[in-house]
């Protein structure tokens, strides 16, 4: 198996997640991570929030380098539009998080991906957020998101990758099911 | 009301949105949004996100620029780190929704904020995504939300603040309610 998968690339080191997988199997306090993200004020509703170091495998690690990002409502909410909504940003981390699963998994079953590309799409009735219906909930009223992919397989061994990746996929976990939020005023 | 609120200034347009409120409560299908964003994978678990339109008030909308977001994963992971992973990113969709409200909230309050920073950590254990333990989410275990708060009011008034948009925040009701997701390959 490992000799016919050198000549599948995707970029993903397989070998390396499947030695993480026993690694952690045998000391199972490892795989506590915490991520993290700060986030600044700016004006209104525009603010920066920067990502920058993450603990896991028992130690605290940094970003190769520190990412940012600007977040802010648009012009029709009275906005100056500085940055991708709040709600955008989740559909980027939805996207994201199920393309790196599909790449992943495309390499673990020796599949050649030659294009990806998802349209992540989601609803939302503003009624909620503006207060305006007590009834309306504030996020979306649900996510569709599309594939294509340009892979040397079948239609149904595509259809297959992708279920696997949203399966493992993080991001859809904390979409699809619910997740404790607290907050604090320090 | 509306005199005293000219000497607070946190840059949101309070007017704005209560005359949205009302042009939106009489014609509630202007309300209905939709939101985007559309992930091409570059290599291994990288891909990159653009942010460029939307729907909303009946019609399609373009933000002032395309916004883009690369995601990764880390070097731990045998990545190359080229962006945030996808679930940093869903903190900063949280860090940036909570925060865009305490600044809006503030200014119907006419509560002068001077700074606001908020610390978002989410704990993971990532025998959920490796697929180790069966039992294990894959998703957060839970998030924690930290604020410091510099404004002109008392304590009591800053953690109201919050609580308020808490209650109005389309990504914390993301995170902590369900929400259901449809993945499609075409």
């Amino acid at each position: 198996m490992a000799e016919a998968e050198s000549t599948i690339d995707n970029g993903v080191n397989v070998e390396a997640l499947i030695n993480a997988r026993e690694a952690l199997t045998e000391a199972p306090e490892a795989a506590q991570f915490k991520w993290r993200a700060t986030c600044e004020w700016k004006n209104g509703t525009h603010s920066n929030t920067t990502v920058e170091g993450y603990f896991g495998l028992g130690e605290e690690h940094r970003h190769r380098t520190t990412f940012a990002f600007d977040a802010d409502h648009p012009e029709v909410f009275a906005s100056e539009d500085k940055g991708a909504t709040p709600v955008e940003i989740v559909l980027v981390g939805l996207a994201s998080c199920l393309t790196a699963g599909v790449a992943a998994v495309a390499q673990y079953r020796e599949i050649q991906l030659r294009s990806v590309t998802a349209v992540v799409e989601g609803g939302m009735d503003i009624q909620g957020i503006l207060g305006i219906d007590g009834d309306v909930r504030n996020g979306f009223d649900g996510i569709k998101v599309t594939y294509k992919i340009d892979a040397d397989a079948s239609e149904d061994d595509i259809k297959a990758l992708v279920a696997q990746s949203q399966k493992r996929s993080a991001v859809y976990d904390i979409i699809t099911n619910p997740t404790n939020v607290t907050v604090e005023v320090n």
